[in-house]
C-alpha cells in the first residue's frame, strides 16, 4: 500500500500544512504534537489491547489512564486545552469524564461562594470525585417530570432526598457506576408541601475511605452498552437520605434556613448559555469526528485494489484502486466536503457564542429581570442574539451529530469486509460517538425548539418588524420576492447557491406558520414538518458558514493559497449540490430551483466535481492531521501498510489464538488449552 | 408498563393469531413452540450473561451451545427446519455456522460420488468440521483475483497449495479461526503452467487428535469485530502444502491424473442457482430481522411516557406515550409496514426460485450446453426465468439488507437513551446482522448486475422482441405509453400506485440505456445511476409483491379476515407512499406523478395513515410472534415490564458491580476488590 499512497500524495499539490494551519492554527498543531509525545511515552496509554479486552478489563485500564492523565496534567501544568487534546488523542471516554466536565461546571456555575469553598475546591483536587445525576430510569428529556424528591425539613434544616418509585432511580449517569463519591443530583424541591421543580443538590454517596455506598443509598453500574464501555454509567436510588442545607446549590435559587422561604432571585439565562455552548462544541467536534472515518476510508480505498476497470485499455493491467469507482466516490467525497463544512460551521458558532457572551456581560442588569420565563424563546430586547444562537445551536446539534453518525457508517461500509473488523478503527469510534445523537437534547426533539423560534421570527416579520438578525433577514427577503419568484443560478454562482438554501428554509417556515396559525393544526401533527424545517434551516446555516469562511480566507492572516482555496470552493459546491440533490423535492416545491437544474446538478455538476476532487482526496484528508496513534486503525495508516498491520494484530496480538478448542460435538471439553490471559497487558 | 400494553391490545381488534398463521403457517408456529421448549430446558442456552461476557467467554459459550445443539438435533431427530428454527431462537452465530451451511453445501453440490464418500459422510457426522475459505486479505469481491495457488504435480499426482504473498492469506473465513479441522479452499488451479481460475479444494488443516495446525499451515482467528464475536472468523496461509488428487472437488471440473488434462464438462448454472437461493433467503429473512427491532421499539414506545401533549385538554393529566408523537410514528410505522413488505417479497422470491428449479430440472440437457458463458446474464432459451430471478435477487438482496440494517438503527434511536443499553436488545442484534450488507455480494456492487440485466432487457424490447417476463412487460408498456405520458392515481388506486413504481423503474432503465448505448459513457461513470436504477427496480418488486399477496389473500386457505386485511392494505399504502415520497424527485422527473400529488401524499395521505394505524401498532408487532426469550430485550418485553427488567439486569446480573474501585488519582490501586468472575456462569 505504501507506493499507492505515495503516488496519491505526489499527484496532488494541496498544501497540507497550510490547510492544517487554516483549520487548527499553528498553536493547535504544536500542542497536539507536544501532548502526543507525553502520552506515547507512558505505557498505560498503549492501545494494543484495546480492541481485544472485555468490559471489566477495559474499564480497569480506563481508570488507570484517567489517574495517569490527572498526574500528568498536574506535573506538566497542562492547560484546559492541553487536557482536551490529550482526551482527543486517547479517544476513549474515561471514568473521570463527568467529574471533569459537568460536575465541576455545575459546582462553579451554580454554587455560591461558600459552596465553592466547600465543594468546588476539594473537587478540583480530586478529593471529591463527582458526576451529574439528572436523568432517571423513567425520565430523560422531560426534566420537569423527574421523580426524585428533596424535601425541606424546617425543624432540623435539612433536605430529605428520596426515590419514591423504581422509575425515580437515577440512570445513565456517567462516572457514577463505580467511580464517583459525590453527585450533583437534580431533585424536585419540596418546601412546605409545595413542589418547586427540579433543583441541583451536591450529595456524598460513597464513603471517602472504603468507597462503599453510604447507608440508604443503592448505587451501581447500569451494565454494558452499544459503546462507551470504558465509562461506568450508573444508577442511584435514595431511601430517605438526609443532607444538610448547604447541599442545595444556591446561586440561582435557595431556601432561607431562617424563614423557610424559597427564593429565585437570578435569571437562568446563564444556564441556557451553557447549554448553547455545549451544543456548539458538539457542532464543532462533529467535523473532526466524521473526518476520522473519512480519513480511514479514503486512505484504505486508495490502497485497496479490486477488479480491472471494464473500459480500461488493454495495457492497463493492474486492478483498479476502489477509490476510482464512482459509487465509492459518491459515498466518500461528499462526506469529505462535509467534514470541512461542519468544522467551519462549528467555528462560526463558537465565535457567535463568544460575541453573545460579551454582549451579555455588557448588558448585565438589563436582561434577566425576574419576570422572565423559563425558555430563551421568551427573551426580549438585548438577548435577541442569544435566542437566535440558542435555536441555531439546537438545529445544528441535531443535523451535525446525525451527519457524523451516519457518515461514519457510510465510511465503514465503503471499506467492504475489512470495515467490519475492529481494526478498521471506525466501528468502535462510531459506537462511542453514537449517544451524541441522543444526549444534550434528543435530535428529533430539539427540532421543535428550532421551529418554535422560526415561527416566532416569521410572525414578527409578518407584522412588519424590521429584520434584526440573519434569520429575520432571510424571512423578509422571501416575503418581498415571494410573488415574483426566484430562479437561482445554483450551477453558476456560489452566492446564489447559498440563497437557494435560504429560500427553501424561508418557504418551509411560512408553510409551517400557515399550518399552525391559519389552519390551527395541533402541534403534534406538525412535528414531522418541524423536523424538516429545522433540517432545512440548519443546512442553510452550514452552507452559509462554509461559503463565508472561504470568502474571508484571502483576507485572513493564515489564509489559503489560491490553488488550495480553489479546491475548497469545489468542496463547498460538492457539499451544497449534493445536499440540494438529496433534498431535491423541497427545493422545487419551493420553486427555488427547476427540475432541469436538479437533473443537471445530479448528472453533470456533482459527477464532474467528484472527478476533479478525486486526485486530491488523500492530501485533503491528510490535512486533518490525525496521528496514527490517534486513529488506531489498520486501514487508515498514514503509510498505507494496511495488510501488514491487520495481519500483525490478528496473528500476534489476538488472545483468542492462545486458546485451543476441542471441536467435536460429543466431547464435553471446550478448551483443551487456554493461555489467553497471558497476553493481558500489565498496567 | 403492563397496563399500557394491555390497553393497547384491548384497543385493537387485529386478529393476531390469524395474521401469524398467514405469515408463518400453523406448522411453522407449532415448530417454534416445540423447539423453544427444548432449548429453554437446557442450561447452556441461558442467555442471562450474554450481554456481559467478553469475547473469549462468549466464544466458549457459543461452542458449548453449538455442541449441545448438535446433540439435541441427533437425539430429537430434528429436521433442517427444526435446526434453522433453533438457530433463530438462539440468535447468535456459532462456531459450527459455516460447517453446517457452506461447507456441507459445497461438498454436496460440487463433490463427485467418491468425494461424497470420503468427505461428505464424515462431515455429516461431525468428524470433519469445516469452513468455506474463499476470501483473502487482498481479495473478496473479485474472486478471479485470488492469489492462493493449487499447482498440479504430474509426477506424484498431487496439488501444491501455496500462499505466495501476505495478501493471499485467507481471511474472514467463518469457523476457521479455532474450530475447523478441514476447509474448502478456493485456489487458482495451475496445470502445466497454465492458470485456470479459482477452483475448490477440500483440505485438512488441523490434526484430528491434537487439533493443532498441520505443518506448513498458519491458521488463526482474525480478531474482534463490530459484531459476530461468537464466531471465529479466521485466516489461513499455506507454505507449499501438498494435497492428494481427490482434494479437488470434481463434479464440474477436474484434472485427469493419467493424462494431466483439465476438463470442465458441466455448466456452472447450478452454482448460480445456489447464489440466487442464498440471496433469496436474505430477502426472506430481512423482514424478520427488521421486525425484531420494530417489535422492541413499538412496545417500548407504547410503555414510555414523556411530556404532556401541548394541546391536551386540562383534565388529561398523564404524560403522553411517546408512540403518540408523530415524529416517533413517522419513524416506526413505515418500518412496521416494511417488515411485511419484505416478508411477502421474500416469500415471492422463494416461490419463484422453486418454480425455476422445477423448470430447470425439466429442461435438463437443454440448458447448460458447454459453450455457455460464466454468468447467467448470458444464458438463453429456457433459463430466461433464472436470469430474471438472478438479477432480481441481486437487487432485492441489496435493498432488503440495507433497509433492515438502517431500519434497526432507526428503531434503536427511537428508544432514546435506553436504546443505547445492550439490554435494549437492538444494538447487539444490529451489530451481528450488519455484515449481511457486505457478504454474498457487496450491496453497491450487486446493483451493477441488476443494471446489466435491465439494460439487456431494454435492448431486447427496443428491438421489438415480445415481452417474456414481468421486467420486459413493464419496459414494453413504458415504451408504448411514453409519449402520451402517464398520470397515475397514486392516492386513490392501489394498482396505479404499483404502476407508478413500474413506470419510474422503466424510465430510469431507458435513461441509463441512452447514456450507455447512445452517449457511449464509460461504465464507471454510470455506476451511481445504476445504483439508483437497481433501487428503483427493487422497490417496484417489493411494492408489487406486497400488493399481489394482499390481492390473493381472500382466496387463499389461510386468508385474512376482512378487518385485518383492511389494515394490511393500509400498511401497503403506507409503505408505498412513504417510499415514493422519500424518492420523490425520481418520481416526477419521470412524470409518473405530479408535484401536487407528492405534496398531498406527504402532508395528507401519509399522516392520515399513521393516525389510522397507530392504535393497531402493538397488535401488529405481536403477530410477528417473537418469544421474549428470543428477543432478550428489556424494552421489548411482551408484558411491558421494561423498567423492572432493566433494573434487574443492571443491579443483579451485572458483574462490574462486583468490583470496588479506588477512585483517587494518586493511589496506584485500581480495584480494591474484584469478585466479578464469581458471576461467570458455569457451562
Ligand atoms: C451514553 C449515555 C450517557 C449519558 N450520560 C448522562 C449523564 O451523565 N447524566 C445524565 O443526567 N443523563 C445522562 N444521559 C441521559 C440522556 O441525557 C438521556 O438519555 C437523553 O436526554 C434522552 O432522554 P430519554 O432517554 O428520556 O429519551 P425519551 O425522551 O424517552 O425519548 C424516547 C423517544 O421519544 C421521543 N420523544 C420524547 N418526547 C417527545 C416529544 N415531546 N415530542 C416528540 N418526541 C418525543 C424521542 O424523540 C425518542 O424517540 C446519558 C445517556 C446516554 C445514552
Ligand atoms: C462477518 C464476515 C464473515 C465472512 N465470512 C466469510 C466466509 O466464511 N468465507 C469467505 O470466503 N468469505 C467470508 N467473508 C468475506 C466477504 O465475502 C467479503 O468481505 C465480501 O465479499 C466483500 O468483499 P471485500 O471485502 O473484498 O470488499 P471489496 O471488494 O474490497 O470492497 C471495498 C469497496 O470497494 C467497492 N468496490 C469493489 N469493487 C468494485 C467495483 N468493481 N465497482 C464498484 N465498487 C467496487 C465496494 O463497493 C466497497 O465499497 C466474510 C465477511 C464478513 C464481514
Amino acid at each position: 500500500g505504501s507506493e499507492l499512497l505515495e503516488q496519491e500524495r505526489s499527484n496532488s499539490n494541496v498544501n497540507v500544512d497550510a490547510l492544517s494551519h487554516f483549520l487548527f492554527t499553528k498553536e493547535g498543531i504544536a500542542r497536539k504534537q507536544r501532548v502526543l509525545k507525553v502520552l506515547q511515552s507512558e505505557k498505560v496509554f498503549d492501545k494494543s489491547q484495546n480492541y481485544f479486552a472485555g468490559r471489566i478489563d477495559r474499564f480497569e485500564t480506563a481508570l488507570a489512564r484517567a489517574k495517569k492523565l490527572r498526574q500528568l496534567a498536574v506535573r506538566n501544568g497542562w492547560t484546559q486545552d492541553d487536557r482536551l487534546t490529550a482526551n482527543e488523542l486517547i479517544s476513549e471516554p474515561g471514568p473521570y469524564g463527568l467529574h471533569e466536565s459537568m460536575f465541576l461546571i455545575t459546582l462553579r456555575d451554580q454554587g455560591n461562594a461558600e459552596q465553592h469553598e466547600k465543594f468546588l475546591r476539594p473537587a478540583e483536587e480530586y478529593k471529591y470525585i463527582g458526576c451529574y445525576a439528572q436523568t432517571e430510569l423513567g425520565h430523560g428529556s422531560n426534566v420537569r417530570g423527574l421523580e426524585t424528591t428533596a424535601t425541606w425539613n424546617a425543624d432540623d434544616k435539612t433536605f430529605t432526598i428520596h426515590s419514591p418509585t423504581l422509575t425515580a432511580s437515577k440512570w445513565w449517569i456517567g462516572s457514577l457506576g463505580r467511580t464517583a463519591n459525590h453527585a450533583v443530583v437534580m431533585a424536585q424541591l419540596i418546601v412546605n408541601g409545595k413542589s418547586l421543580g427540579p433543583h441541583p443538590f451536591v450529595i456524598q454517596i460513597r464513603d471517602m475511605k472504603t468507597h462503599e455506598p453510604l447507608e440508604n443509598i443503592h448505587v451501581g453500574d447500569i451494565g454494558p452498552k452499544f459503546g462507551y464501555n470504558t465509562m461506568d454509567n450508573g444508577f442511584l436510588l435514595f431511601n430517605n437520605f438526609k443532607v444538610p442545607h448547604i447541599s442545595m446549590l444556591a446561586r440561582f435559587s435557595s431556601v432561607d434556613p431562617k424563614t423557610n422561604k424559597y427564593s429565585r432571585p437570578s435569571s437562568p439565562s446563564l444556564i441556557y448559555g451553557t447549554l448553547t455552548w455545549v451544543r456548539s462544541t458538539i457542532v464543532m467536534q462533529a467535523g473532526g469526528v466524521l473526518a476520522r472515518g473519512v480519513t480511514i476510508a479514503t486512505r484504505y480505498c486508495a490502497v485497496r485494489r479490486q477488479f480491472q476497470d471494464r473500459d480500461a485499455p488493454e495495457w492497463e493491467k493492474g486492478e483498479n484502486q476502489v477509490l476510482n469507482y464512482t459509487t465509492v466516490q459518491i459515498r466518500l467525497l461528499p462526506l469529505l466536503a462535509t467534514t470541512f463544512a461542519l468544522h467551519f460551521t462549528g467555528k462560526g458558532m463558537m465565535a457567535l457564542y463568544a460575541a453573545s457572551q460579551k454582549k451579555m456581560s455588557q448588558d448585565v442588569g438589563k436582561v434577566g429581570a425576574p419576570e422572565r420565563g423559563p425558555g430563551p424563546e421568551e427573551t426580549h430586547s438585548g438577548s435577541d442574539l442569544l435566542a437566535d444562537l440558542h435555536a441555531t445551536s439546537c438545529g445544528l446539534k441535531s443535523l451535525a451529530s446525525y451527519t457524523a453518525v451516519e457518515g461514519l457508517e457510510v465510511c465503514r461500509r465503503a471499506c467492504g469486509g475489512h470495515g467490519y473488523s475492529s481494526f478498521s478503527g471506525i466501528g468502535p469510534w462510531y459506537a462511542d460517538y453514537l449517544p451524541t445523537a441522543t444526549w444534550e437534547g434528543d435530535n428529533y426533539m430539539l427540532t421543535q425548539q428550532v421551529a418554535r423560534y422560526l415561527l416566532k421570527s416569521a410572525r414578527s416579520v409578518l407584522k412588519g418588524n424590521e429584520a434584526t438578525n440573519d434569520t429575520t433577514a432571510i424571512l423578509s427577503n422571501f416575503l418581498s420576492r415571494q410573488d415574483t419568484g426566484a430562479a437561482f443560478d445554483i450551477l453558476g454562482n456560489d452566492s446564489e447557491l447559498v440563497a437557494a438554501f435560504a429560500w427553501r428554509a424561508a418557504f418551509l417556515t411560512f408553510e409551517a406558520l400557515k399550518h399552525r396559525d391559519e389552519q390551527k393544526k395541533p402541534w403534534n401533527s406538525l412535528l414531522v414538518d418541524f423536523y424538516r424545517l429545522s433540517r432545512a434551516h440548519s443546512q442553510y446555516m452550514v452552507v452559509k458558514n462554509f461559503y463565508e469562511t472561504l470568502q474571508a480566507s484571502p483576507d485572513s492572516s493564515d489564509g489559503l493559497d489560491p490553488e488550495t482555496l480553489g479546491l475548497m470552493h469545489k468542496l463547498f459546491r460538492l457539499y451544497a449540490l449534493h445536499t440540494l440533490e438529496a433534498e431535491a423535492s423541497e427545493f422545487y416545491t419551493s420553486s427555488a430551483v427547476t427540475v432541469r437544474q436538479i437533473q443537471l446538478a445530479r448528472t453533470n455538476a456533482v459527477m464532474k466535481l467528484l472527478e476533479e476532487l478525486r486526485p486530491h482526496a488523500v492530501r485533503l484528508v491528510d490535512s486533518w492531521g490525525f496521528p496514527d496513534w490517534q486513529l488506531d486503525s489498520s486501514l487508515g495508516r498514514y503509510d498505507g501498510k494496511v495488510y501488514e498491520d491487520m495481519f500483525h494484530r490478528a496473528s500476534e496480538l489476538n488472545p483468542l489464538n492462545r486458546v485451543t478448542v476441542d471441536p467435536y460435538p460429543d466431547s464435553p471439553t471446550l478448551f483443551k488449552k487456554n493461555e489467553a490471559s497471558a497476553l493481558k497487558s500489565k498496567l
